[in-house]
């Protein structure tokens, strides 16, 4: 421990003197939801949907206290207002829904309603039969004073009370007080005593394709029939079709720029390619360009319009992989060198994401001199040209590390000219990392749920998932594979494991992806990694798409299940049900007016049939547990109607490892 | 929904621009602990016990970062620094232990450490047997830019390390990069690059007494032997002796003010009170004056002298009621009539706290345009008056009914002249505004405690307290009763049932509290109230303190208990256990350190014996379950070895319906 002088910081936190306690609010507004850090961060809402803000309000004393919402859309010139209800205990919430897809503020008013206070009071002794004459003449002394400030119609309103009341007999006089008009006007007329506003807290309203979508992900030029054709845009077009009928919506690309070759990798992440080797489309930038430019051998510019033009008729969206690191043979090598950190020998110290090594992958210094902020900008423009080409969304590589100031930036700026774009962010690190990226704008974030197998662990991460903050700031997109994961769990399970995942997935959130060959239950690995053997990063990987055993109509029937039901178009609504039986997750899905309701059995051992006895969530819907409830199999369209909350499945890996099963209470 | 126009408040919140975003901090500092509503307010801390401060710190890619606390007292010229050691997961932490009574301040920074990140690196590939010849061109070059910026000895240092590096072979150079040398002289001329400071953070450092105190209540008017002779200051000398034995350590006294006439209640709170009546004390002010003055029948300024040094040779600090109302006599109704809200026919609103009616008080309007700020200052400098009387304790009357900025600038304000002043709300009311009142600067609270009687009810809510935030701003002084609370519990359950409810509160809290009578068992109530029958508020009421069946040997051994065990000198490191019988309450108090460990078991029941096994908490000193164990009964003294984790307790009300045991695991 030793004195040291000043940490350059603003330390003023003093207790604030007479003057500045006499300004300070009489009303407290404090724990005001959905908010994230303060305001620091804008919390995440879609466009169409109800928003629910909630607040604590309290003040001394006994004296009643009205509250309002205001919010408004980026560059809307009004605020909407909305008088919030008290419902318990010093909570006051309403709902609104935000139309448009735009940054939102919103801001929570509160102010001492000193006439809702003396109604209560004179309905109260009224009613008690308490002699009320010197309150009588109060209420005409708050009307009184509220006319003396009010104008035009209120104005009007008021005085014509107290004219009434002038002649009104005792009892008509208390009803005139009470009456709706009277409250009606005072309320118009308030001068709203001890007013005080919360924070303006921001509110990021997206299109609801960044909550409820299915990615599918596949390599361009593995799109061909054989290992020795190199795919191209115009391949993928003849795939459009069954990637549609699979019922994806999103259709992602890993990096369909130039390859550098210095250091190119060669097959299963080998430091020597062969001439013929294509390399890893993540080693970014060769002789024909950089991050704005397209890999020859995939197409042309126009056929790549081709391409988004064909995929938005089957209602896909292109996604493409926003990946801020240079081959070696980048461009920007050669014209921006003080836009890298170079070591002593000449050399840029290569990538590395611990404890993977990416040798023919250098990253860019951000805070380099040169690199401010050209740098920025140059990236920045680089999306901006993918926008202009009818792209509007975009996988993030690995965006922990880069600068979180930088996205805060990209992403804001992106999104003030195109509100519509839509970012995921591939980190796969530390919790408070995970979350950061949501707050600072990331649309969508990869998750954890590829690691989380067992019934405890699912159950704690949905509902992690489901809780503040996590519901406020990350939206998971649930990849069942990608191709830097052959998670250990499907390498072994067989085809019950792909159905498993798959229904998880599907199920868990409104956002899951996978990864081209899931659907063919591709499950070769390198030895003991959670890497693909003969890995499609390094060479092209022709696919029979017919092979048998495959689970195309299972995916295809889990998306269908997923438009039709909107509880599953979220991973909010999440409930655990209980299921004696460790092996069985049951869990249920609801929209918030229970309208939907759908339950969700899974077997999460694959090679076993599991059963046990469940309980129905009757209580749920209100219902006793004898009630009656009609159930529908909505992978088979069976129906029936359950007796009693004490239930029993059986769940057959051979068959089907997973029930979803739509609830609906008897009329 | 109605567009209107802007809330009066400063609604920025944009995303930042390019320039903005590039002077944004590249390091997160999130989650620090402890903090209040993001540092609004002050977190509660005692002089000489240490206080842990963490973080959750973190940035982008893979580099070390470092972390360090600075913190200081109000007053303090410089800052204390220390080095924060991180402790996994993104979370550092530090423990400091402050040692004035004053507001602190803390501040959490953190930078890129760069060379520890390069000596890492180094030290791995080292290990590995990778050549490093590069790396270590890269060492010199981090010591001859360091060297550039650094001044004297570590310069110095630097200079030397340099020239020893240039003739060291390989591997010595290795060594003297690593070495601890290096690594101090590059720590101490570290440019600390992007370095970030959090907020500075409040921190309010009181005295012991604040945390740890047994209150003892009592009407100096019924300090006599007969309802007919008005007790005095001189009587409650008399009875200092009996106090100090019982082991308390506060002598509190309801207001000792001049009593108001008119209005004035009777007895058992009758609005006609007879020409003997000597009314309700808290009815301040009459002829004789008000909150300044002395009730002349107690005795005389003088005397109330005598009385404080008296009780400071038994240790006891006499504590004073504040009670910001006037009896209808106040001299501030003639002085100052702008400080009141009149009526239309003249009158004063009665105070009221729903349901109770204080038909003999009336309350001042703080907001009043002649209260701002006479009023405000009147009222600290009666505060102030009495503090120079050697009053350091004030339990104050109803401050959920006063306005939130007046308690923030009022305790502050004396506070910032006597920071040894405690204060005591005595608020019941809903949990928002209890935790509000702590954060503004009340020392101690009021609980729900006395109306906490089940099993479940006391484990949630003296978990409850040990939680954030109430952990941090609130500190509960368990009262079992006090002169408007006689509880339902205490009416029907007989001695046993005072044995409870003390053994409860003394173990449960650092601060208890008990109002005269309660060690006598009075229990008498007005029917199907909360009241007593003949309250003490509205007559004088002598006592017989020898009267049979008292529980004053057992409340003298319980306070002594307190005091020679550390881990009952706090409501923290509270823990409840299993014990399978819901009508007995088993938890531990301890130490940080376990070196104080008390298990204490509460037989809920006053009526009958209960009887079970419990688990003697083995785990909690890392034993196994069938380690051996030392048990001291700390009220008999008999001590024994208990073998295992299992173990059988048997608690008779008739005789003690407790257990408080002391636990040393064997050495």
């Amino acid at each position: 421990m030793s004195d040291t002088s000043q940490p350059g910081v603003h330390c003023e936190n003093r207790r604030p003197t007479l003057e500045e306690a006499l300004r300070l609010p009489r009303i407290a507004i404090e724990n005001t939801e959905p908010v994230l850090d303060n305001g620091r961060f804008a919390v995440k809402a879609i466009a169409g949907q109800s928003v629910t803000v909630a607040s604590t309000i309290f003040t001394d004393g006994h004296d009643q206290l009205g509250a309002a919402l205001y919010w408004r859309a980026d560059g809307e010139s009004g605020w909407h207002r909305l008088r919030m209800k008290f419902v318990g205990n010093d909570r006051w919430q309403v709902e609104f829904t935000p139309l448009r897809v735009a940054r939102h503020l919103f801001v929570v008013e509160a102010w001492w309603d000193l006439y809702e206070t003396y109604r209560h009071e004179l309905q109260k002794k009224h009613a008690a039969g308490v002699p009320v004459s010197l309150e009588l003449q109060e209420g005409r002394l708050h009307l009184q004073r509220a006319a003396e400030h009010a104008q035009g119609e209120v104005r009007a309103t008021l005085e014509d009370l107290l004219r009434r009341l002038e002649q009104a007999p005792h009892t008509e006089a208390v009803e005139l007080l009470l009456s709706a008009e009277a409250c009606a006007a005072m309320s118009a007329a308030d001068p709203h005593p001890h007013r005080i506003y919360s924070n303006a807290f921001p509110l990021d309203v997206e299109r609801e394709r960044t909550l409820f979508a299915s990615w599918y992900e596949l390599f361009p030029r593995s799109q061909t029939d054989s290992p020795h054709r190199h795919g191209t845009f115009k391949d993928v077009i003849a795939r459009l079709p069954a990637i549609h009928d699979m019922g994806f919506d999103v259709l992602y690309f890993p990096p369909i720029h130039p390859i550098g070759r210095r250091f190119r990798k060669g097959r299963n992440n080998s430091l020597e390619a062969g001439p013929d080797d294509p390399g890893s489309p993540y080693a970014i930038g060769g002789e024909e360009g950089g991050h704005e430019a397209i890999h020859p051998q995939l197409g042309s510019r126009e056929d790549f319009r081709e391409l988004v033009a064909a995929a938005g008729e089957y209602d896909l969206e292109i996604a493409l992989d926003f990946a801020v690191q240079c081959s070696q043979d980048h461009p920007w090598l050669k014209q921006h060198p003080g836009w890298f950190s170079w070591r002593p020998d000449g050399s840029i110290r290569y990538a590395e994401n611990p404890p993977k090594k990416y040798q023919d992958i250098v990253n860019v210094d951000f805070y380099a001199k040169d690199a401010i902020p050209d740098l920025w900008v140059a990236l920045r423009d680089v999306l901006l040209g993918w926008v202009a080409e009818g792209v509007k969304v975009f996988r993030v590589d690995n965006p922990h590390t880069k600068p979180l100031p930088f996205w805060e930036w990209l992403i804001g700026d992106v999104r003030g000219r195109h509100p519509e774009v839509i970012f995921l962010a591939e980190a796969f690190t530390r919790p408070a990392m995970m979350l950061r990226l949501g707050k600072l704008g990331f649309s969508q974030s990869y998750t954890y749920f590829t690691w989380r197998n067992a019934k405890e662990e699912l159950t704690a991460y949905f509902t992690e998932l489901n809780e503040a903050p996590a519901r406020h700031c990350m939206r998971p997109n649930f990849f069942v594979n990608t191709p830097d994961i052959n998670p250990f769990f499907l390498q072994h399970s067989g085809r019950a494991g792909f159905l498993i995942r798959a229904a998880l997935a599907t199920m868990g959130s409104g956002l899951w992806g996978m990864y081209s060959g899931f659907e063919l239950c591709e499950a070769a690995a390198l030895p003991g990694r959670e890497e693909y053997l003969d890995s499609e990063k390094y060479e092209i990987r022709p696919r029979d798409y017919q092979v048998p055993g495959n689970i195309v109509a299972e995916i295809a029937q889990l998306n269908r299940i997923r438009r039709y039901n909107p509880a599953l178009q979220t991973h909010l609504g999440f409930e655990p049900y209980n299921i004696w039986n460790d092996n069985i997750l049951l869990f249920g899905k609801r929209t918030p007016d229970l309208s939907n309701f759908v339950l969700v059995a899974v077997n999460l051992d694959p090679w076993h049939a599991q059963e046990a006895h469940f309980e129905l969530p009757l209580w749920e819907f209100g219902l006793p547990d004898h009630a009656d409830m009609h159930g529908e199999d909505l992978m088979s369209g069976h129906r029936w109607t359950w007796h009693g909350k004490k239930q029993w499945t059986r769940l057959d890996p051979d068959y089907l490892p997973f029930g979803i099963w739509k609830l609906t209470p008897p009329e």
